[in-house]
């Protein structure tokens, strides 16, 4: 265990600088906090570094490098309404990953809250693969980690051009639905396929109509009262009533 | 229009109390922000006084108390993560209201977000009431008011005792189905009553035990890896599947 008490030691400097896209980006690290975030990021063989401060209770099978670090050190590191005594240094997944059946795709979802939820209830319901748009929420933003509950890690994640992926879906013989308020049907009218994407859109404007054109069918959700429904809850009826049927 | 510029204005000083439930319970009065909740309340007859800074862009067809104040007084008036230009002051709808058929009752619901959320989300899929435990968290939290997107104002949002309340729900023939991970049967086994009351609980311990007691049956959300759902997905689905039939 490596001790730091110093807040301008290098390390720390670096470590400080992932609570920035720009730097998690260039670096392919992104910081996790708190026992349960940890513990999924070293089963799924992904933590690179693990920081405690003395205060720390939880014990960690992880044998890369460790660190001890000061409150005022671990102060920095932590979001700013946590009180985690523990932070993690994670490298971010191989982008190679395989989209599965049952495939999630978020056009332009911008809130973090919002996408992390969209992926733990995704994985909930055995989903695969969640898309993000290039506009959307950075995939490793603090507060989207913490939404997802772990799920992130369990999970494939990533950032693509969405007219490709569903393309390249259509091609695996996915049947890829839109949601929309406007020219769709109604959700209860569908048939749960096994090979199914979802698109789900930013929560002002919803799916563009570029990329509904893209889709083979348009899904609307049956309300009784003409509101729009919050789009983590809306994924959450969706991802529901498509979800993965075990074989 | 009233003018006020300095912000030890007793007005002032009494509005800014309202950021905190001790004074909203006293008064029987909370704030709004924003044109759109500014627009439902007017609507719905519960707006008592208009609050708006010079720069202001709308019109409101009101004709109570009205107050143009200065900038630095509006930034005391709304919350820290907007910057909106107007605020309006309501009065807490009568406590005296109606169930109706289909209601939702929230065990010890903490986080404002969640339960915002939900009273949307219900009243999209035409339900009558919310029903918050005593531990539940404030009605009339900021946060919660924003969540919410004015559906607070159109249906039936009150504290009670859970116990009661259900005792009389099911006095007027509604089936009460607790949420449950344990000792339940699967939601998509259910059939949509007309008259339905679904409980959803704490987002740590879920429903109590001395609730689900008291419920005539128990529901799970049906999931391929057992994980938990936020409870505003959990909910979500549930309106969905018991929404309102019309006639």
């Amino acid at each position: 265990m490596n001790e730091i008490t110093s807040v301008s030691n290098p390390r720390v400097k670096q470590w400080v600088k992932y609570h920035d896209k720009k730097h998690r980006d260039r670096d392919g690290l992104f910081l996790v906090e708190g026992e349960h975030l940890i513990q999924e990021a070293i089963t799924a063989g992904l933590l690179t570094a693990l920081i405690i401060s003395p205060d720390c209770p939880y014990q960690f099978d992880f044998d890369g490098e460790c660190y001890l670090v000061s409150e005022e050190i671990m102060k920095k590191l932590r979001s700013t309404v946590s009180v985690n005594t523990c932070v993690g240094v994670c490298k971010v997944k191989d982008s190679n990953v395989t989209l599965g059946d049952k495939v999630i795709l978020l056009d332009d979802v911008q809130d973090p809250g919002n996408a992390g939820t969209i992926i733990r209830t995704a994985y909930s319901f055995g989903f695969d693969a969640v898309v993000f748009s290039g506009r959307s929420v950075d995939i490793y933003n603090e507060k989207l980690i913490r939404s997802t509950q772990g799920a992130l890690f369990h999970m494939s994640v990533l950032k693509a051009h969405l007219p490709d992926m569903i393309h390249k879906l259509k091609q695996m013989g996915t049947i890829v639905y839109g949601t929309s308020l406007h020219e769709a049907k109604g959700l209860s009218t569908f048939v749960n396929q096994q090979k199914t994407a979802l698109v789900f859109g930013n929560e002002g404007n919803g799916v563009s109509e570029a990329i509904l054109n893209l889709c083979d069918d348009r899904i609307f959700i049956e309300m009784n009262r003409f509101e729009s429904l919050n789009v983590a809850v809306a994924a959450g009826i969706c991802c529901y009533a498509f979800r993965k049927q075990d074989l």
